[in-house]
């Protein structure tokens, strides 16, 4: 049987202040690395050993990695960092409040801008992608950097990388962890539970927990769950559900 | 003009304890952490921006780079971990103190085991090797773990990543750092400076202080540099020299 470990990273101080973050490289908050601490602590305990590792070109998704492979003393692990991991690009709400935004715009738009599957947030002005210019990005063809994404265009750009690099290595009987994203990880998981266009709006990845899929020889999912205290995972993925609700 | 930086690990807790650490997995010190800040600030202020990173698989190393990664703000580069970049292995010296060492065996025989191009210390017994069975060497044949290694034993595997793969990379153009050790650094230097088998006994390599190689088109070393200030590395390059001795 086949394993593999996702990880949306930590707490960032994004997530704390409420903020659509997308591509905009933020760090973790104390609280996300104790988060990630915590489960490099519960794989430990479950047993996992990893042989290799994956993560985005973004800090909150390394530093997570590098807090679980200092907690399970795996600080050698090979590390691979590639842009298709990264968090859903949100366009021309990156920096925006969530709440200020579902204020000014409507809890109902700003959940379709959140959780629609092919309605993108609306475009970042060109001259404002700054990520075109960051040498993270230099490999790829700044006209394929995008200006903003709805869940549909970060599948395309996630499942290239499951299946050519991800599902051929764990099949191969490799140990492998990844830290992603919320919307990379909804990407993935989409995917591999065949879940609808519409019911994938109901999914939210809590911050910090570790998400074990297993496979069959033939890398069908059999199954997934979360490591750690349910009740406290329930109140995670709630909180993520609340963030673009307009407050009072 | 071609660069590569090298840069030994800060202080670990037995460069504090003055102990002969080679394989063994011993982490830094808080100044061993602080001197790797350090060194990313020197590198940031010099202009300094890397496309990829190499370290052994000790985590002294590792975290050394982690440290400078994010110092200047570069944690999404590519890293490669490879073994051969370790520190020399110590043999049956490993764990001993050194100055404790040098008065049971004398200031001179310690200085032998500790410099000496061609002679390695006394072997460690097999069944002590507990690093032909780790996850992190699992892909080296276990009669390839060394029991002990000279100077020579470990240019004679450092070259191999020299020549395959960093000096190929920095070749075709791309910013390369490389956070290893007191002993792997000097095997590199040795090669790139055509430094004689007894010449090299009189090079100390300080920690946590950046290291510049200037290659011409060639490859060809043209010049090489400590980054920050002159005295203290200077008194860092003594300490380094004064740890076999026996004290008092």
């Amino acid at each position: 049987m086949h394993k593999l470990v996702l990880i949306r990273h930590g707490q960032s101080q994004w997530n704390l202040e409420n903020r659509f973050t997308g591509w905009a490289d933020v760090d973790l908050t104390e609280q996300g690395i104790a988060e990630a601490r915590e489960a490099g602590r519960l794989l430990t305990e479950a047993g996992f050993r990893f042989d290799l590792a994956h993560t985005s070109v973004l800090k909150r998704a390394v530093r997570t990695l590098w807090h679980v492979q200092d907690a399970m003393d795996q600080m050698w692990l090979p590390v691979h960092t590639d842009w298709r991991l990264n968090e859903r690009h949100y366009g021309a709400l990156t920096g925006l409040n969530k709440a200020e935004t579902a204020a000014r715009y409507g809890d109902e738009q700003v959940h379709i801008w959140r959780r629609s599957y092919d309605t993108p947030p609306p475009a970042m002005e060109p001259q404002d992608n700054t990520f075109a210019a960051d040498p993270r990005y230099a490999d790829l063809d700044p006209s394929l950097v995008p200006l903003t994404e709805c869940l549909k265009d970060t599948v395309a750009r996630v499942l290239p990388y499951w299946h050519e690099t991800l599902a051929p290595t764990v099949k191969a009987g490799r140990s492998v962890v990844v830290a992603a994203h919320g919307n990379s990880m909804r990407a993935l998981v989409k995917y591999l539970d065949g879940i609808s266009d519409d019911d994938i709006a109901g999914v939210n990845i809590p911050n910090g927990v570790p998400l074990v899929y297993e496979f069959d020889a033939d890398m069908k999912p059999i199954t997934h769950y979360y490591l750690g205290d349910a009740e406290a995972l329930k109140a995670k993925m709630q909180a993520v559900a609340n963030q673009g609700k307009a407050k009072g």
